[in-house]
């Protein structure tokens, strides 16, 4: 599983995604970099959700999506390596690239 | 705004809900009707949260969509009444014709 080789994202290499990444935060344990979407509408979250979708896909990644009305939460983190990868940074950049 | 007229359920009316529909559930604090469903891989949750949405805005509702890998969780609510109403039971029996 392509997941299981990546290793965490050093401190310093954190600092970079949050400055490369500024819609995107840490949450407070590390273990997740997450980033809500406001959409407009419930229509165009479950869109956006679709579009999320489809990168994931490429890049064999699986990100947690919550939609709360127009709202997207997007969370991601690496299962097998216990927090944030470059896995998860890359995907956001891709996913920053489709957000409204 | 139609979902500002509906009721709450009443006990009798939520019991028929429970009863005629077994997979779902209601929260402890009985204001959310929520169903797990295990669409067996994330591609196909994407798939089911396309279906959910269609069915909802078709009955101008707006369920909470939360996304774990194979894993949907539908909860349903109706915020103007403060709990379930038959719009949520409604769209709850739409929602289980099209789970997998």
């Amino acid at each position: 599983m392509r997941t299981a080789s990546r290793a965490l994202l050093s401190s310093d290499e954190a600092a970079a995604v949050a400055a490369g990444l500024p819609a995107w935060r840490f949450t407070p344990d590390g273990r997740t970099l997450e980033r809500l979407v406001d959409c407009g509408s419930f229509a165009e979250a479950i869109a956006f959700v679709g579009r999320v979708a489809l990168l994931a896909e490429a890049v064999g990644h699986e990100p947690e999506l919550d939609v709360r009305g127009p709202i997207v939460r997007v969370s991601l983190s690496t299962r097998a390596a216990g927090g944030v990868t470059s896995l998860d940074a890359d995907l956001a950049d891709w996913i920053e690239r489709v957000a409204p």
